[in-house]
């Protein structure tokens, strides 16, 4: 039987983080007064001490803001963005537009840069047990589209012949890489993928802002997962950004299409509960 | 009758945006080509961007990103908090965890910046019809305790005497105003409030957290939703952050406290459909 | 300072409830073991159980259950509806998909029943200030426009001339109340409404849907705000199903428009960070 | 090129649904009036038609009934009726309340009744391949167990030794399968794993809440998927019914312990961003 006295160490316990520490006049980020922080750390800096325990380098805190600044928004077409719009037209106030729109940010609509990730880490772990990094890319890319399905994440674009965001962060990785302050793998490993499809397909598939956003948080060594925490937290600024724009607005309950336009109905014909149809 | 072309314009207007403009190969933010924008503005000064239309100075980014620094995390105490932790238990990716977590940062738990800038302006506008500062005060804060309740927002904390994070922020906001990057007015009402509180109670109920941060904002001339927008932007990387550490437990279906303590019934005594009491 | 005696103690009651007991083996909602309610009462007196600590009449249950089935669905122009398609398209699973849309079901999308309510009750008691009926009617929608807006919550419908399901309900409702199921009076306050509103507008703005559920939850004794919670339950329906047919497509990241439909671009030219526009 | 007359097609198509078919005045489920439907069908025969597509017989309906009375509530200690009781502390309305709280029906705490029916389904279908249904059940769960975990979905309890659930809605499927609406064979072959883990584990594993629905699902005739989404339905109850609760108490953003009970803080020691420590 449980005392009394286990009671509060068992909720004490059940409770514990090494996040934050917190006493009367007192808050303590990962060791530090947050006192301390404010103001002579940037947010990105911040963003990574809260998630990895120590703050980084200067050169690793500009490639994570660059990630983060690339990704805030990709138009109303986006469904995240198109919901938080809805949202807000439903009477929502920011913080439950952004929870709606966040939501969806899952495996098909925020998780290609985590996949990306895990397949970096999958080729880098075959490469260790092969010759050669091409069959290592080949290997994985075979076991990716046998397993998960044709669409390679990181890779091409629905809209996109070229996504002007991946150059971009590309040449600051490696740049980055030029100055030591990330080993470049990732980035050699990317390109490798992106060799591969040009040979199968015959024509290019380049990395799109998930596989340039991917190559920067291996670079950084973020675990999968986060590619997809860090890319919500870029993405909210889009979700705020077009909610509060919608707030101007005097639309009520806005769905997906003008009321003028119909939709189709494809389902059975009229018909009544005692069994005759119409 | 609405015709073919109709519904094409109608669709086109019904999702307008004046934020960002896509395009195949380009995508503008706010007129600016992102791959212009990444790598030579920071994360605050593209969330001013895209909230705002336009970059803002220096001297209000760093204003900006001070808040966004302050208030990332106040514990598992905060429902937020706990929250993210306990969905992450449930199955839930970050994404699900942060959306569940975000969503409670409403009135009561993410409101009382965007209570605070409204409070500022009604005392702003108040005073510009009346002699001095301090009337103005008082006959706000008066009417917002008899409409609002006792709790006025941004000053006083449940449980840090003087909260760490303000001073700093009012420091920074002090010598911005000095530089003249903000007014500093709000400032000088918000400690006006301060004054008063301490004439009445016969103790400092000092600014805290919301308090100060809601003063930067309304420096900063953000509308008073925003306060409590950009707040979900910085208690998100919290979230994010406990969610992440609580991924590496093992805990299922995290309740609110230990399994092993009990909570307290306090309903119906034991009966049954037959009407026969036990 | 609390003692872990009163630890123990203060957990048991944070977490207090009266709805439900349970011990190993045994489980009893508002008294009733939970075997002996399981294939006894349909699920409108569950709920009925549940939200009001008691188990209803028979003419009772069947009202809830009434409006239970005619709030299901209201197609994909509903916010909640389409957010629920997208959701799933974006990888979402059935419950976070109903959270994302049930989260809409705001003050405008999922509102109006509960306006309706209150104002029913505000109407009730200014009768029983005044003289007659129509007269408490006239002050109190006077009051809601003048400080609520022009959408008279409950009727009129921006889509149907006549609401197919009003009509019934009301049936139904006139039926219980002949049979001494429930009084009647707020049946005839919304009679009241819609006659005031026939005269002011020179035609009919009859009771919609969230108007004649609004009048059972009333008749029932439900708070204004269960008549929201209810909807909630019942528009769930709708949005699972439309999450689940939507399962059965191929299409990923569904936006509010096909794709080949563009958006309007309403911002600013472009321009670069050098200042030189184009 | 899309022409405008496409587009007018092109949005009645992406929007298409067989649930609905509405027109001014008008609105049919499935093919049924909604009128016709209001006050004859039960919420559970309606949700079944929203579904499914046709009415469930009345031996059917009453099976679902019970699955839905069954699973309303199951205490505080719950993540989602926790959520649910904090989020109303923090201002959300009960729309809100119920997305967080539903949110976090995942595949840990919402989950177990679908897979249990993937178990089910997959022993069917193994069993269709081999001699007797023991090897079947045999096979497959030690395949789950190989590649999902310890825990078997539906079967065994952490808090009930016996689940009071379990017993009576097996009860009712043995009875509807006696008068053949069902064909009971979900529900011998829930039998067969319990017999195989009493003899495992020698004592008994029995069914719980999770293992007799995902009978009834599967005996219905309802997709893995389902068991989860039905479940969310009945779960909604209890998720609506404690923040209505909470909605009565004074409490401001509850968090999971009382604000007197410490966290335990387990992370870095104080240090300061001049590299001295404390």
């Amino acid at each position: 039987m449980t005392s009394p006295q286990d009671f509060a160490t068992l909720a004490a316990d059940y409770w514990s983080t090494s996040i934050i520490d917190i006493h009367p006049g007192s808050i303590k980020v990962r060791g530090y007064p947050i006192e301390e922080l404010i103001g002579a750390v940037s947010f990105p800096q911040m963003i990574w001490l809260m998630l990895r325990g120590e703050l980084p380098g200067d050169g690793e805190a500009r490639l994570l803001e660059a990630a983060l600044v690339a990704s805030v928004d990709h138009g109303p077409h986006a469904p995240s963005i198109a919901i938080s719009r809805m949202a807000v037209s439903c009477g929502l106030p920011l913080n439950g537009a952004m929870a709606s729109a966040l939501n969806t940010l899952d495996d098909v609509h925020g998780g290609a840069g985590q996949q990306a990730v895990e397949l970096f880490h999958a080729i880098e772990h075959a490469q260790s047990q092969h010759a050669t990094l091409a069959d290592a890319i080949e290997q994985q890319i075979d076991a990716f589209i046998a397993t998960r399905g044709k669409y390679l994440p990181g890779f091409g674009h629905r809209f996109h012949p070229i996504d002007p965001r991946a150059g971009r962060l590309l040449g600051m990785i490696d740049e980055a890489a030029a100055n030591g302050v990330v080993s470049g793998r990732y980035a050699t490993i990317a390109r490798g993928i992106e060799a591969l499809l040009q040979t199968r397909k015959g024509r290019a598939i380049p990395m799109n802002i998930d596989g340039a956003t991917a190559v920067i948080y291996a670079e950084l060594g973020f675990a999968p997962e986060l590619a997809r925490g860090i890319f919500c937290l870029s993405r909210a600024v889009g979700i705020l950004s077009h909610a509060w724009e919608q707030r101007g607005r005097a639309e009520r309950n806005k769905g997906p299409m003008p009321r003028q336009m119909p939709y189709r109905y494809t389902g059975a014909s009229e018909r009544h509960l005692d069994g005759e149809s119409q």
